[in-house]
């Protein structure tokens, strides 16, 4: 249960709604202001849960699956989110580049320097990995952390680093500008709700199975945590997986947020970096997170050597997508 | 068991080794001469058919996925296919537009001849529709030769119309310029071996659940009796259906056959059309098969009438798609 | 449009409806008699169909998803369908073995002795296969009607051949005393056409990718010909495929037909045709379709050997079928 | 990579290989006792690991599935395991049965007691549940642990209960007798490592979108910190989701951990759960997880009131499903 206060809404009014709302032992019930709009967020069994009779109740907002907050229609999701001084969501194209995990900082820094220079917004780097097998590299963890505020001093360039425990958050979000959540993590509760309680911007992956409901969900928890700082990464989606270039133009009409593409991980092919990034644009994309470094021959096995884009071909590819993207929406036919 | 026979070999002599190949009565043996070659194609138990011990006999050729004529090592499978006076897998993007099903003879006319104004290689118009529903329309069928001829001559156009009973192959074949087959028949056997016995070039769509083994077996059915001139149409696949513009890239490495897309029934939505449309091209399509008519108001239902792309901006839909093939092109990574 | 006519409708009446409801050129309207009842099925655009101001038209019964006459609530779908001397519906286990195909007639005739004196209602031999690749034996086809025939007789048995081919329809009929078809020629509507106008019962297999409703569609275009002896026989649905035992349960509350259940295609390992079974009976099957020889080890390839039943075990497999299937009615809640 | 150390290594050498394998900044090693044996898990880019030229090393194990230790062949994995005094894998069918979530504590009880009374060897009630909206009740958390005890403690049966966050799994260690794993968190890492770490049987449920590898890799994760007390719960699988029984057999194959089956959440209608829990016997499962509870009615929303399975049927169930798998068991053809 949803429950929209009247603006102006004191702090100390909204936490009594909230006590009232999740007076039974299990209801929980918490107060959180989006947009400049006050919510009361009530988690639990609805005929236990309680609407208070109260002047300072505006209205009940319906969640019929499970996300109201990140719809178009809510005007809470925002259209544009900056990512240090990049907008992603704004008339650019936005794109950040980079390998998947932070390795070498040196290389690191070689790479981020490249990448910057061909006009990238951000770099990817990630600290932490979700990781199938117990025997494959996760990531540095927190023990990277100096080398990534390394590496972001370096290049002066805004840093994105992916997260998969809850306990990590807050450190992360000291050092990267932005956290990346796997789409394998849209289940992972408690860390979803440590990045609502941080102000560090989400770039939340979709899961190669994630219908797009689950995805809006997980996006859901993070803004009913108090960030509505989000960014959706489309990617593989379907059995088998494809690039789902459909779901640019389905969020599109669901949710304001912004929706960037993943051309890399999506194809798992060099070779189809150029298509996938073009057919994203074409369908609307609000930027792209490719895959890129340089000495790729010295990444960590099992890894993304395979799909790297040279790094020195990146502002032609962005170029193209940005004629790409114009050319479709020239030829828009209304739905 | 495919077997090949040396150049200049003999229809006498090769009938021969055919005769002794399928000796059993469970085997069949046939030969077929495709591309200038001459091939035994041997249906049955490995352990029954025999190599016969000819001079004619050239080398065996192996058939682990049940295709190697369509495969492009083979050299058999021609890079390029014409409907009518159109060049498909030529330099210059191929592509064909017209509505689903041929209904008023009037309407397709003058839907042939807008598109025609716009550049289009060829009218699409079905006879026959692969229907699941016994309540719907499922074509005119043989009935509507005479209009199909009508609709040809009228607009000077080269038509393309589907075909689903083996038993109206070739009355089709009299009147149209190309069959099309819908990705459902792809295990109509006895249709398509009527398809490869006739000489109009065949284009055959790919199942939504088919995968890529799936469609070039019934492409190889179709060159086992005898006819090379087949187009795949890639469109939809996977669970849940979307565009499948992967299989683009990935049958050009693996067959010689021009692959063309479909982008209308493959998302469903006019306004994805023009997307797709830059996708499938930036994938390297040597084609589009777009969905177009005046008048979708009076199209039969359930019919295609919301994904109809509006004839007069087709040409600018090309050009656009051009661009984005040679765009992807510049960027190619070798694999 | 399906149009139910008044009981005791002449034949002639219900011509004259059926040409009135078909006037427009692309509508096609035929009567056909059904339990007893009499219907116009109308195929073609809803809006050019026209319901005749007959005194003889009862009701109009509405097609949504494509089926009626199927559905349980139509009344016209039987609980019972006899194949020869056997009753699939009724209070005992029904079932039939036998190959996939038919290709030694001593053999054939061996394994038919063994499963009858197993207890076994039918035996399974195919005349012709649904194949994907065109080098493998699809089949001995028409050639194979008097060794079929012949293995009929020596060992006193109905015989269930499968057809692919419209043209095959009338011979095989001739012979048979039920003809399968193949789940992927579910969408083969010439053939489903020319089964539901001869007398023969029809084993109307799952295909591994279809709906429910896709498979009912099929089934009702058997029935919109005028024949109502339709047999569902489930098997392995979904990605990846697994044995569709829901499917049992899920058909047992939408259509009266009777619904088999094949535990060898579906599993592919004679180790799993017991467990499978036993889960068909206890998710209700009105039946069995085990693949099971004589010889397996003779069998063509690539064929069925590797998940042969030994016939020595299916009266033993039947009753603890039979045991299982009493369990589950014992302990059924109800919806 | 994971080293096998010869037996009788003390832990001094055994810290010492760790430390020389995982001496470059990027590789993580450990040792860990299982089973009576010693292991170093290594974790990081093979290139970069050691493997010590030391005397205490057996044997290097290969992991290119990403596991080892949970395969048949290691003779790490446990054959049985045990829940409280219930033994999972042993000669008679376990069974466990109660509410997904701890609600109301009183009828909590009511429910243990008649489910003890049925001869359940485990109460189920979670306190934690993997949810996809923010909105729905996610269980009483840390704060039902005494309500949990009270339970165990006023039906003296032991109790299983889920749980989401790594931070929580010590203090649930401490009252529950076996900690369950939703199938959405085969991917949180951090969680299975908490598992490894605490001495209580894990019950990992299948994701519905898991293949037989990623599930076996989550286990892998657990046994690699130490604990061997892993049971597999099957469900739904594939899409659309059916229930997996194939992989009670497939993973027979290729693990010795015990396998159970949860017949409510992979059916979701209380109708099914009898034929859905006779299937899973006939395929050789170990046990049974039953969704049962008195007074469905009471239960929050949306919860599993639909597929509740009435308690007072549970023995029957079980003594039919014992029948089922013996039957199996004599009529099974070896592979």
């Amino acid at each position: 249960m949803l429950i929209e206060l009247r603006p102006g809404t004191s702090p100390e009014a909204a936490a009594e709604v909230a006590t009232l709302a999740g007076e039974h032992e299990d209801v929980t019930a918490w107060p959180v202001e989006l947009a400049g709009r006050v919510f009361v967020v009530v988690s639990g069994d609805e005929s236990l849960a309680r609407v208070p009779s109260s002047p300072a109740v505006l209205a009940l907002r319906p969640t019929p699956d499970g996300h109201w907050l990140v719809r178009r229609e809510s005007g809470v999701a925002p259209r544009e989110v900056a990512i240090g001084d990049g907008i992603v969501g704004g008339p650019r194209l936005w794109w950040a580049a980079g390998p998947c995990a932070l390795e070498s900082a040196g290389d690191a820094v070689e790479t981020a320097l490249a990448v910057r220079a061909q006009g990238a917004h951000a770099l990817r780097a990630g600290l932490s990995k979700t990781r199938s097998s117990p025997y494959h590299f996760p990531g540095k963890g927190a023990r990277g952390l100096e080398a990534l505020a390394e590496v972001r001093r370096a290049a002066a360039i805004p840093v994105i680093t992916e997260v998969c425990d809850p306990r990590e958050v807050e450190a992360f979000a000291e050092v990267a500008d932005c956290l990346q959540v796997d789409g394998r993590q849209l289940d992972n509760r408690p860390l979803l709700a440590e990045l609502g309680a941080q102000p560090r911007p989400v770039l939340l992956m979709r899961g190669p199975r994630a219908s797009l409901d689950d995805w809006l969900r997980a996006a859901e928890f993070v803004l009913t945590r108090g960030n509505t700082a989000v960014v959706l990464c489309a990617g593989a989606s379907g059995t088998p997986p494809q690039p789902g270039f459909g779901a640019i133009a389905a969020l599109r009409a669901r949710t304001g947020l912004p929706v960037v593409f993943d051309p890399s991980h999506s194809t798992r092919s060099a070779s189809l970096v150029a298509p996938a990034s073009l057919a994203a644009a074409a369908y609307g994309a609000d930027g792209l997170l490719i895959e890129s470094c340089r000495r790729p021959e010295r990444m960590y096995r099992p890894g993304d050597a395979a799909h790297m884009f040279p790094p020195e071909s990146l502002a032609d590819l962005v170029a193209a997508c940005e004629r790409a993207r114009d050319s479709a929406r020239a030829l828009a036919v209304p739905l």
